[in-house]
Order: structure tokens, then sequence, then C-alpha cells
């Protein structure tokens, strides 16, 4: 576990072996289950999706992660009645996706999309040792924009206790890359319709200053040439 | 339900209201129900994330979707263990999440994110009307670039077998709105620590031909110019 900003999030050489849940059965090509390749896809994406079931049905819910090691910590309020039936410790499903483009097939049914998917599953636990809570409030805004922690106000201890964090071992976890083109039968290619890749990409506009900042305070290099992933 | 693609998807005007499930209890203030954002924001998303369980847990899994009416549609290989599950009308938690940006305040507690979301339960019946199924099929082909349904190939009565769609009505749906910058207590305003907003948009680079693509045919107006939302 590292909580200095300026290195990137260690990748752990482990490579576990699918399990039936993470073996990617459906275009079983696709699966990818290298440490390095699921660490890129967490550390790139801003959200996660964590998936839960509860007495009155599944539920998602967007939020936000860090990777610390071979660790997705994930965080909300301890107000949210998703993070408490989290804190009991029950069984979640965690997705990270990145849309990377459109597959534009000369038929409908041979559209599709470049992404790059990490699924996890697991039991999260809730974090409490103090030590770590530091390096996970430090990693998740680092993750948000590398470097911000050594600008930002550390959490008061009022603060902490609002916040609860959760930490998933990525123990059983794949993922999932689609690049290139549609694959089209040959009949198809006679066809007079485009096809191709639409690539989509998430940018970042000017900085917008908060109303009430200091117009003597510079824009900080992390956000002036903002990209992620971060490294 | 329409399958025109020069016209946008209709919104009902029903605006029912929030269940216990839909009811936006941690910052109530973003909780939006009305029929026209939720359908707004379903129409601006390339994907949606959708949540079940299973005798092994939950699963979450990022799939394209279509909104036509008050009906979410999505989809995936009839081939697929998730999609034959659902097959099964099992209950669903479908999540669809639009990042418009992150929010820096001076504690890292206060960082956040501008987001746009919908979470939408219910359970899904596969769709196995054939009128249905081809305003469905020309449907999602038009979520993804509108126009795109009068150039491409309709499926074929095998590719349709291939493909598995599934319905959820939006009965019981709600979206959450957050806009604007951090609150931040008042002590932290002297901070001499950059605070505002980074906006995070789609962007889509140029279209990339397949090698194969005859050179002779033009780029079609959706890609050279292609935009979300549709309208």
């Amino acid at each position: 576990m590292t909580a200095d900003p300026a290195e990137p999030f260690t990748a752990t050489p482990s490579t576990p072996p699918p399990t039936p849940r993470t073996q990617v059965k459906r275009l079983p090509e696709l699966g990818v289950y290298d440490r390095e390749t699921i660490a890129a896809i967490c550390d790139e994406a801003l959200i996660c999706h964590v998936g839960y079931a509860t007495a009155a049905g599944p539920r998602v819910i967007p939020t936000i992660h860090v990777r610390i090691d071979d660790t997705l910590y994930f965080h909300g309020s301890s107000a949210s009645r998703t993070l408490r039936s989290l804190h009991d410790g029950v069984d979640v499903a965690v997705c990270i996706t990145l849309l990377d483009g459109i597959r534009f097939a000369r038929s409908m049914f041979e559209h599709s999309m470049n992404y790059r998917s990490v699924v996890a599953y697991g039991r999260a636990r809730p974090v409490t040792d103090p030590a770590e809570l530091e390096v996970v409030a430090r990693s998740i805004t680092d993750h948000v924009a590398a470097g911000r922690s050594a600008d930002a106000r550390m959490p008061s201890e009022v603060e902490l206790k609002q916040t609860l964090f959760l930490a998933l071992a990525l123990d059983e976890a794949s993922a999932k890359v689609s690049t290139g083109y549609s694959e089209e039968p040959p009949e198809d290619e006679a066809l007079p319709v485009w096809a191709g890749v639409l690539p989509l990409r998430v940018v970042p506009g000017e900085p917008v200053a908060h109303p009430n900042l200091d117009p003597a305070l510079p824009t900080p290099g992390y956000l002036a040439d903002y990209r992620r992933p971060r490294s």
C-alpha cells in the first residue's frame, strides 16, 4: 500500500486463475485475467457500479473508487442505506466500464462497442484502521486527480466518521477487453453501408473556478493538463 | 412506440410517485422523479449497468439499452448466461450514469462529482413479438447513432434468434442530478487550495473506416457530426 501521490499504485504480480464467476464465458477470447490489465482499468475509470442483493431486490449504485495494490476501495456516506447494508458484509459485484468506441457494422446485428471492463466479486469489509483510512482518503483523492492530496485539507475526525470506506480484495476479478472492428459475414461486405469505428474519449473541459475562489490562486498543473490514467 | 429514426423517442407525461426503493434518501434534494428527466438521461447514455441476484451472488453487467416511451430495452446474446437468467424474469436493478464533472473542494471530504443518474427496478420480460422486436432492433441502432437504422441491414431471422431483447417498464425509476460547486464550511474558504469544477465530456474522435470499406462510401452525417443526446 502506498500513500505517495507521486508513485503510481502498484500492480501485484499475482495472476489468480479465473473462478466460475470470473471466467468469461460469452466471447471467451475477450477475457483477460492478468492483474496488470485489471489494475489499469480500475485506475483509469473514475467510477464503478456496485451491485448487491437486498430483501427488497437487487441494487446497483455508482460510486467513486480507488485501487491500492490488489484491493478496491469505494466509499460513501455512513448515513447511506446502501453503505449501511454493505457495512454488514454482504456479497457485492463491482463493475467498472470504460467505453472506447462504437463499432459500426453493415448489419444492425454486428454493431457493438469497444470497451474495457472489470468485474470483481467478493465481500466488502469496512475500513476502520486509522492508518489505513488515511491512506485510502489520500489515495482516493489522488485517484480523482494525481497530486491533489498534497493540496487538499485532510479529513477531520468528524468528517471521517461521516464517510464509510469499504475494501474489496481483488481476489476474484476478471477483465474483458474489446478492440478493433466488427467481424462481419463476407456477404455483408458488399453492402453500401459505412462500417468502422467511432472512437470515444472522456475529455476534460476548462477548469471552472469556484465563484469565491481567490483569483490569485493559480489553476493546479494536474487540472490544467488533466488526463486519465494518472501515469 | 415509434420506429421513425427522425422522431425523438417520446417521453410519457406520467410522473408516478417515488416508491420506497426509488425515493432518494441520501441527499434527497438531488432526487428527480419526472419522466422527462429520466428519459433524457436514458437517451443520452450509451450503456447501462444491470444488476441481478443469482444463487452464486450478485452480478452486474454493462450493456447497451434504448428507451422507447416508458420502457427500457436492453439486449445481449441469447447464449449468455446472464441474459438466460434474466430471461426467466428475475428482478433487476438498472443504473445509468452520466459523469459531468469533478468537483474540487478545499477539503478532501467535500470533493464530489457532478452527474446525472437513473436507477430503475423491476422484472424484465423477454421481447418475443416480431413487430416489437423489429421496432426495438431499429431503435437500439438509432440510440447508438440517430438515423443509422436507415442504413444498416435489418437482422435476419437467424440473427434475431441469437439476440435476446429484454424490456423493463420504467414504472419504478428515479433520477439523481448533481450540478454546481461543492458546498464547503466557511472556514475552508480561506485555505489556499484551488476549488471549482473540472467539466468532463464524452467526445467522439474521427470515424475510422473499416479497412475493407469501399473508399468511395462517404462518412455518414450522423458520424461526421456525432453528438449525444441525439436530438
